[in-house]
């Protein structure tokens, strides 16, 4: 085993822990706050919740919105020059994965300069960024704990991994209340996004004890908790979401994912996807891909599934992908690579760009274009 | 469930991680260190190591040692004078719980002024701490994660308990390479603390998921591998005990301790024991008296300890208590209170003092004097 890196924000979790964003911002020196959403929560009302909260501690702030599903690199440029024409000091998000990610951008460009681009990869970044508080309004992308950005080059078409621990938040705020307010699609897109975030981070080579325990605990919850969600609407269930979709984000930030999100990505920055609706297509063939570098670790996934363990690991990890195949198809979501992509042709074009992905490094099992194309072709 | 609050440092993990430390030094902002250590530490050679690898980034640094097992009041001030004549911006320590301890105390005194008697109990700190850097030696008393700090008020003979935030370092650097260097004895007491804080962690009222997970998995890796390092001494058991005591520290500097550690305070605090041998004395009978408050939990710690479960939750928590009280004794320690303490006599008074320390606010079953004394004659 190397040496091996852990690093994880400042957390609040619990109801009403939104309370706190203003405690917490006057707390990382906040005069004037870069409030970063998007525009599905402006018609939320949790905006005015977080407006008032700030007001009462006096703080001022920029209102920042123009942030589209999968953030676009020219909306990150936006942002950061309107930060600097403001002047101001702390970066607060608020929303799902597109907002969190379009605010590391932001803050990433307006401290360390030039554009979002040139700090595409892993350990790019070289000053400090300004403080950031984010709190997730879905439980899944896991940006509030992770040293992860993605940001969509719309040129290139290729969604772009920046990954630096100067990417970590000084604080994350995780209040299961603000689940209660979405639909029933965010809520499955989320869940199996921090499930592909889990399987990925466990099977990963740089996976150690402290991750994995967390990957093992996300899929587990998220088995169980979130049929019972959908189901009842109950906010105890929704509750174990969002610390399954928190377990998750801190085993991937720090054991890093696989060719599932490297495909997925590449999907996503070709086709403009939903994230989340990608792995119930890929994973489970990934999955199958990885069994011959790490069979036991895939069994200990399957026996997660299946709740129970079968005569021989190989046994119980088969079981458990189909089982999970299953599972995914009785959420009701596309199961088939056919249902997203419109045609054969681009396959070869994804696996291409896929191949580039950061996210390609920490794979079990080496994979190569072909390697890539197989699975696709397997999900197809 | 309440809001929960969950803070640890950036870890560095992991054969020769000791290499890290002038990086993160210097990312810190270090010019001149104010490095803690003890005279046992100065005796293994690893100072010098360490003295090499700043040499070698240009720091400078102060080197204090006049630490003792349970650090003094008078030392933590001696420390802050130093500190601040020298000039210092950085604090490293290398070392066990104490040297750990007592860097936490002079960081303390030496930014925000006073006596450390001035911060004794929870949440007492305002102003900021220097950045700091700890390296343990010892696989357990989780100082390099934990928002704890212990020193000895030698007129009161009372153990204060400081518990901040603040108190967290910035830093881990957890080199397991360094236990090859410790006695049979330093690496059971570690362990044994390290055991007790993940069972008091475990049955602690504001426990969590994320925080649970890292208390059973501390259990289950302690089982396993302190017999086979203690018969082998080998590198990959070790391993396995410093990530152990690095999980039961994320979860306890979260989810707080109880009457065990209470006890153990103030049992330190007027004989100066050797804190990790106290708990092989009480902690079964602390698990007793907390059976009544969460049985269910109990039985999840005996089936870690018995590998697995019998026919009630009861039976499991019973049997798995029984075993532990064996497995304790296996190991060669002392296992009635009467071999620690001389007399009878001196029991009400350390139950007096114990029920003061904020460990028992994390109680999961409200404990008043007589419950601790009746804890004691059990043990006696």
């Amino acid at each position: 085993m190397g040496v091996l890196k852990f690093s994880v924000p400042e957390i609040f979790f619990g109801r009403e822990s939104l309370k706190y964003s203003s405690v917490c911002a006057r707390r990382l020196g906040a005069e004037k706050i870069f409030f970063v959403t998007d525009p599905g929560l402006e018609q939320s009302g949790w905006i005015d919740v977080i407006f008032e909260i700030l007001e009462e501690k006096n703080l001022g702030w920029v209102h920042y919105s123009n942030v589209s599903s999968n953030p676009r690199d020219w909306q990150i440029e936006q942002g950061a020059e309107l930060y600097q024409e403001e002047g101001c000091d702390v970066v607060i998000a608020l929303g799902g994965g597109s907002p969190m990610d379009a605010a590391k951008g932001i803050a990433l460009v307006a401290s360390n300069g030039g554009r979002v681009h040139d700090y595409e990869g892993a350990n790019r970044i070289q000053r400090p960024l300004p403080p950031m508080i984010f709190m997730p309004s879905t439980a899944g992308s896991g940006s509030d704990i992770s040293q992860f950005a993605i940001v969509t080059d719309v040129e290139r078409h290729v969604k772009m991994s920046i990954i630096s621990r100067t990417l970590v938040p000084n604080i994350s705020i995780i209040d299961p209340i603000l689940l209660t307010t979405k639909s029933r699609e965010l809520i499955i897109s989320s869940a199996i996004d921090a499930f592909a975030h889990a399987v990925e981070s466990y099977l990963s080579p740089i996976a150690f004890p402290v991750t994995e325990i967390h990957s093992l605990k996300a899929m587990e919850l998220i088995i169980r908790h979130l049929p019972r969600a959908l189901e009842t609407g109950c906010l105890d269930d929704l509750e174990q979401l969002s610390i399954a979709g928190t377990s998750a984000a801190m085993a991937f930030s720090n054991a890093g994912l696989g060719v599932d999100h490297a495909l997925a990505h590449s999907l996503g920055g070709m086709l403009d996807v939903v994230h989340g609706l990608i792995h119930p297509v890929l994973l489970s063939h990934v999955m199958r891909f990885n069994m011959a570098a790490c069979p036991e670790k895939v069994a200990d996934i399957g026996r997660i599934i299946l709740g129970k363990t079968l005569t021989s690991p190989e046994a119980t990890a088969r079981a458990g992908i189909e089982r999970l195949e299953s599972y995914f198809a009785s959420l009701g979501v596309a199961t088939r690579l056919r249902d997203i992509v419109s045609s054969r042709v681009n396959l070869s074009q994804i696996c291409e760009m896929a191949i580039q992905d950061s996210c390609v490094l920490s794979n079990p099992r080496k994979a190569t274009v072909e390697d890539m194309m197989g699975i696709c072709e397997a999900a197809w």
